[in-house]
């Protein structure tokens, strides 16, 4: 199998590629070709990434190809990891960085749609991922949407985490965890059908603290790695999108969230948003979850991200 | 089991305590706890790390603790990658890196010695990395110096690649080759052995290149990282740490090349330093490959390496 990685020079592609090498992402026995994709100004550097791949001597990668050409980076490939985005500047505005990631996946949509195989996973890593994902995917005329997802596993890892730590549980014992809409501040982190060991998460932690504590500090995590750290958080990211992508192509009977392609039938959430549900996948298709019911305080933090994330797609509607 | 990373907030130890979290280091099965050790100045940013660990949501990862203290950094542990070490800085000659490493090491060896497990496996990656290792060794009075070990497996690696490329054929087909020494330029990559698909190495790709291309590129190689990535090798080493860790507890009927205590008795080298060979691994235990020849090349590399080995030790004798 052929993975691509976009963004192939950053942090996050750092800790991803050599996981994916590994073994970590696709299975111990499948062996993969890995394509670093990086902006022409990067080759070097690709080529410095290459080299340590090389230097891992990993028995199941068969080859490492760099290049700043999206067709040659695409060519016939099974997964597409896009991590690479124009990280936002200080002063800019919200649209700017919209509009300047949007050029950005029109061209890697039309690349994928041209060069890659017709089954290929695409999964937007790169930020505002939701609306980027959105952008790949109405360029990339030639595949279906379903080929597109964006990432909010990294949300739902952190609230994993969160409700963990609050319960002294370990992970193992936890399940049902959601999360709804745009990976940004305004997303949805649901435990109203959570289980800590089977038991009901919220009457555990109770009500109030989830609603006051435990969503904002799964929101603001980003913010509070970043303050402890004095770096945006790479490795978790990349651990995220290994999750991610894994549970695509090998599948997972627990919820997973998935940031997919909305057709105006679910939970009431308006078509063509690229949107985070609770998704199981088998056979390398993720279905969302079905049947929830969403009381007056789920209802209204739907509601406020599905408003952003209309929002920003009016921002790059000319784009799309 | 209890897994000790030194130098914890470090760009090697961040590409390596993930990988050790998601079950690379000691196997799918096999529940871990991490313990993030670095200076006191550097005690925000272990937490930063620990943060994203957390929001990884290993299943193996029942805890990871952070500390700026050795005695609780290395109370009860199975395993010790001792990562963290002083860079040469601009300026400073060879024997003040020693030293001052070498008072790190002092301390380490002590803590190690009252606090670990008497089966700890103490691997050292921070450089100079075999007499670090030696001084650690020497100050752990109550360990054995076969619980010591430092890091030659970045050059085994990097020297499988660059036969693997040259003779373009996978890892998986390369076999017995070893390197001999110290961790620095003057190791001996020895392809006497080696076979590529069951024939001899040395017949295919030219006694000539061997010696006049290929030890120079494998001595030479984190050089070239620096030069391409602007940045020296991180994963890479980061990765051949967890090589050498796994397969001295998992075990390696396949030659590794391990940096081990001397004893005298082994080809001719001294007693009393870390020096690399070839070796194998079962029951927890390395072997060295017994009844090796070396013709009059090998052994003027292997005096080389071994005379540097000796003044290194001159250089930190009042700290053994």
């Amino acid at each position: 199998m052929i993975v691509s990685i976009t963004g192939a020079t950053g942090n996050i592609a750092y800790s991803l590629a050599f996981r994916v090498a590994s073994g970590e992402l696709l299975g111990k026995d499948q062996p993969v070709i890995i394509n670093l994709v990086d902006i022409p100004e990067m080759e070097a550097k690709l080529e410095g990434v290459k080299m340590e791949l090389d230097d891992c001597a990993f028995p199941l990668l068969v080859k490492t190809n760099t290049t700043s050409k999206l067709a040659e980076g695409f060519k016939d490939i099974d997964v597409a990891l896009l991590v690479g985005s124009k990280p936002r500047s200080k002063g800019m505005e919200r649209a700017d960085l919209l509009k300047q990631n949007g050029k950005i996946f029109v061209d890697q949509g039309k690349a994928l749609s041209d060069n890659a195989k017709r089954s290929v996973k695409v999964l937007v890593v790169g930020n505002p991922a939701n609306t980027n994902c959105l952008i790949a995917m109405k360029n990339a005329k030639s595949l279906k949407p379903e080929n597109f997802n964006a990432m909010t596993r990294l949300d739902h890892n952190r609230a994993l985490a969160q409700l963990s730590q609050k319960t002294n549980t370990p992970v193992q014992g936890l399940s049902k965890v959601a999360i709804w809409g745009n990976h940004s501040g305004t997303m949805y982190a649901d435990l109203y059908n959570a289980t800590v060991n089977g038991k009901k998460a919220l009457d555990i932690i109770g009500t109030e603290f989830y609603q006051n504590t435990f969503i904002p500090i799964v929101a603001q995590r980003g913010a509070a790695i970043i303050n402890a750290r004095g770096a945006s958080s790479a490795a978790s990211a990349a651990n995220a999108a290994i999750d991610h992508m894994r549970d695509w192509v090998l599948g997972s009977e627990e919820w997973v969230s998935m940031s997919v392609p909305t057709d105006g039938t679910q939970y009431g959430v308006p078509k063509d948003l690229i949107f985070s549900f609770p998704c199981t996948v088998s056979n390398g298709q993720y279905k969302i979850v079905q049947g929830l019911q969403h009381d007056a305080f789920a209802q209204e933090k739907i509601k406020k991200t599905t408003d952003e994330l209309l929002s920003e797609r009016k921002e790059v509607e000319h784009l799309l």
